[in-house]
């Protein structure tokens, strides 16, 4: 069996764990303000040419419920596609510390001006809440990207609302380098107020690294953090996993190859007309199958069912940093004489 | 400088760092859900008579407000002594859950019968809270433990008034393997609702395993932990180090380390007519010293400045899995010099 | 200015008063364990054959949060339509509780059960929300009244499918009595697990009847009351209110007489081919109107509008206990001849 | 049998129902937008020399909970003494809005400058919660009033560790209008950031007006009010009351006699040698008395018992606007009756 199953099935990188076992007996003081976090903080900003604070926390959903935390009011709400990875699948994380979730559509799992336009003028006095916050991913739950323009449009509708624009980077390194990409990370920087660099989905253990780049909403925030429990004791932990990333490129180098991977199978998959649910960018690629045939595959590799529609169903492949790109090929080989087969 | 500052200042333990690399690039289902994890409850329930549910969490701060969160209703209160972690130091994150911390002043760091009877009669009707839980660390925050005994009446008073017992085990290592200990891992399994096996202080990178021995609350507990930002997405991570931890005793030959560390502090400081804060039973040792000594000492090793009283201080030294023996009695010897220069 | 903005814009009727006057310097006990509450409550239960608990609470918006913050788990959802009072006009109320609210399209303002499988189906495993509850109005946020069969049949699929039925009866009176009704109080308390008997909006001063039908549902709902800051020192006054309305039929009268005045508005708006936005059956009628019809209107009455489409609008006419049937008339004569002058 | 068990056993101040009576039929908007709620915030300021937002709420622990949530960020804390009412009798209603309460003995039921000091001190880092506002009662929970010397010591204390001073007012106008008092409400308005006026303890059906002084904390106030339920939708019911109280001084002239009476207590009860738990300043008093003294006193009077000490017990006895002179005449005779029959 082989898993396409998503990008946090393996442990972590070569280069991390050499780092763990380099600085194992390494005395360092407890939650985060330990010198290997200050390196890595300084290697990250690096990359950018505004003023940040860099926070390392422990993973994704405690990410979001930490950030829109720390910037809402009891009465304030984030607006967020449907698909928004806090709408679904947090197990309403976000509702548990109090604030709404206001949902629209989007287009390919992405927010659009006009909705958050929209929104803004339903929502206009005290019985309703306030909508106070913009929530995006990059890349999308459905592997699509935004591009610096569509960046750049919302952040203006945002400043124009009074709304602080947020970006899930859970996968961001797979977004940063795809072939549609023209985003850099400065750019990400200068387009929100607070974003995270995804760890563990791109070659780490755990970790996220939350950007925050707007002055007001930096004050406190390791209060916030400790509140929520995310404030590890070895946080050098985390800090060392991203001095590993940030070292000679192998952040992106990692994304890169689960990019280079998803590019494989999407070749492949077109050339056998298999139809896309969602425009393939980067390392998630959502395809529709017959239900027999998605059948045969399980036998042999393991991906999730999205959503079933009679007799097609929707599965997602996903591609990481340590995927084997003979078995992309593969499983093109695999899919071809099964339909040559029916 | 040589760090008593806290127990977990080091990486992790070999054992663990060996069996992450072992599996580096195995194929893992993500959220707890794979054999690791699966394998490292059967290790642990080997220790238990009863039938027990365990869930790997990422630290204590997660795994009080995860657990506390679980069992109680809104208006429902938790019982603590005024120095329960959950009181002083998880900036509030019990209460950010919306309940109520009822506390009591307690003996060195334990909190006996009667003032929970007393707790229950004051709360007697809806305008109060109701008192739902009792909150204990063994060993404590002072380094304290509960005897057999002790335990056995505390759960006897919970049991007449319809309280649950969460034990807070984050060095629950250090209390079962110290010599006033009359406690096995079964006993704490059978005199407590639910408690926590700490890794973070005694060896691991990061992960405590939270064990729920009463059925009535075991039901639904993966929600409470995802919905609070714990389910990790590499949970094998968590698994594979009590994996380590429970093969072969290491777990209790780590903490049993870091009590003969302990024992010989206790045993040079007495000698040298040192006043205890806190009878010294584990590897938390509290001892008050003159300001100026302090400062002395202060140059070669890190430690934590407790409490302040004029001209003297009372300082924690806390020994580890990793402690060096040789620093130990380097210690003594120092605090003997700077003593006699006095 | 004559007012169909809403039906809670005047005082209360004047066998309230009346109450309030003649009992002016009798002491009573606080907090609604008063013989006016035990009174009162008498009066509601026999319309039921079956046992219930009952409560007064002060207003809608805080009587939907203390019985969702009562029933509901910490992971567990409310389902509603996107229409819904506690979606839209409560200002995250609910998610203030902690609590998601899962939404769907609804039907004129009413969810359908096939709706509320689809849902269930949907939330499958820990990582999102459980849906526990059902929560509908009636008559709804659009005036329309749910049948006997429909209630039935939402009532068999919440209990197939675990899903608790609360229902918002902030406009019970006007439902029960309208022409379209074939429900009574008793088959209410029969089909749902909690529902309120709204009192601020069929001529109360203040206050709502929480009737609590299901077993499990009963126990220490007064703490949550008191939480939530609406347990009323002076609860009396609400008793006291609700034994005026439950004395002669006075609540169900007055439910009438808003019907009464609605249809009269009905007659004449059909008899001007006007477009109804929704069916006309209770005390809340949504007409569509070029908008400067609207403007010319508004000159005399005061009403709301609801949704704006280019140049028309939705505007929402309200009629109480204690409208004037003449103004009815008097406006539909009114619309009658800006029609015709245009 | 009279009571004096509390200031909220009888129904309102004639002149309020006569309000009631006068505006029965008046159409009027809701939410507390009317001209009523205007007149009477109007006729409050008269009494300010700074300028002031005034809101009004159903209760006092709704009021403690929607100006607590208001203020403070999650992660910040309310100072309070142990007997505040925030901290015994709400049922844990602020830490549901997720905030801790940092508890401290005080004096007499009011707190000391030490006391801020020496928590503001403790509590210096992001592991714990970080104190944000002092709450303080005024009259206290035990009768005591502050002087304008004390609350202006408190407020620089506030002022110099970035605090916000919030002033509980459920009793404010017993405070104001006893013989001890130097404070007027204007002092007030300057001395502390947010107060509330009292109403329900003071000849109001319901009703406390919230005074925020503060510009930094007037901000959005509605929508804090509205999420929590205290948005009335017959707002103006609590305007006119108001109104009522603020014309002719009736607010002052109500208090003033609740404080005769109970002066009249308090000189029978001092000739008896009766021993007080508290300063008897305002309408509550604390008196000490024998067991069996207290149920003899029970056939004839309603009244809490407060606290119990082996053979005697700790009673309070409350005066209000409606108490009868000659009842408390009547009390002391036969309290002095039963201790000459001993």
């Amino acid at each position: 069996m082989y898993s396409f199953n998503n990008d946090y099935s393996e442990i972590a990188h070569s280069k991390i764990l050499e780092l763990l076992a380099k600085y194992q007996f390494e005395q360092n003081v407890g939650y985060g303000l330990d010198y290997h976090c200050e390196k890595a903080k300084e290697l990250i900003k690096n990359h950018f040419s505004v003023d940040v604070d860099i926070h390392f926390l422990v993973g994704g959903t405690s990410a979001n419920k930490i950030v829109i935390d720390h910037i809402l009011r009891p009465y304030e709400a984030v607006i967020s596609v449907d698909s928004g990875h806090i709408n679904v699948h947090e197990t309403g994380a976000i509702e548990a510390t109090g604030h709404k979730i206001i949902t629209t559509k989007g287009i390919n799992g992405k927010i659009t001006p006009p909705e958050i336009t929209s929104i803004v003028n339903e929502h206009h006095n005290e019985h309703m809440v306030m909508p106070r916050l913009v929530y995006i991913s990059n890349s999308t739950e459905v592997g699509t990207i935004y591009t610096k323009d569509e960046l750049a449009q919302i952040k203006k509708i945002c400043e124009e609302n009074n709304l602080y624009l947020f970006l899930d980077g859970a996968r961001l390194g797979s977004a940063l380098t795809c072939d549609d990409n023209n985003l850099t990370l400065d750019d990400i920087a200068k387009l929100t107020d607070v974003f995270y660099i995804g760890g563990t989905k791109n070659g780490a253990l755990i970790g996220e690294a939350v950007v925050i780049t707007n002055s007001s909403l930096k004050h406190n925030f390791r209060y916030t953090i400790k509140q929520n429990g995310g404030l590890l004791a070895k946080g050098f932990i985390v800090g060392m996993q991203f001095e590993a990333l940030f070292t000679d490129n192998l952040y992106f180098d990692l994304a890169r190859h689960a990019n280079l991977c998803a590019k494989c199978l999407v070749t492949g998959l077109k050339a056998l007309n298999i139809e896309f649910a969602f425009p393939p960018q980067t390392n998630q690629l959502f395809i529709t199958l017959d239900n027999n045939l998605i059948k045969q595959l399980q036998e042999k590799y393991l991906f999730e069912v999205w959503t079933c529609h009679n007799d097609k169903s929707t599965i997602r492949l996903v591609t990481s940093w340590t995927t084997n790109l003979k078995k992309c090929e593969e499983f093109i080989s695999d899919l071809q004489k099964l339909i040559l087969k029916k």
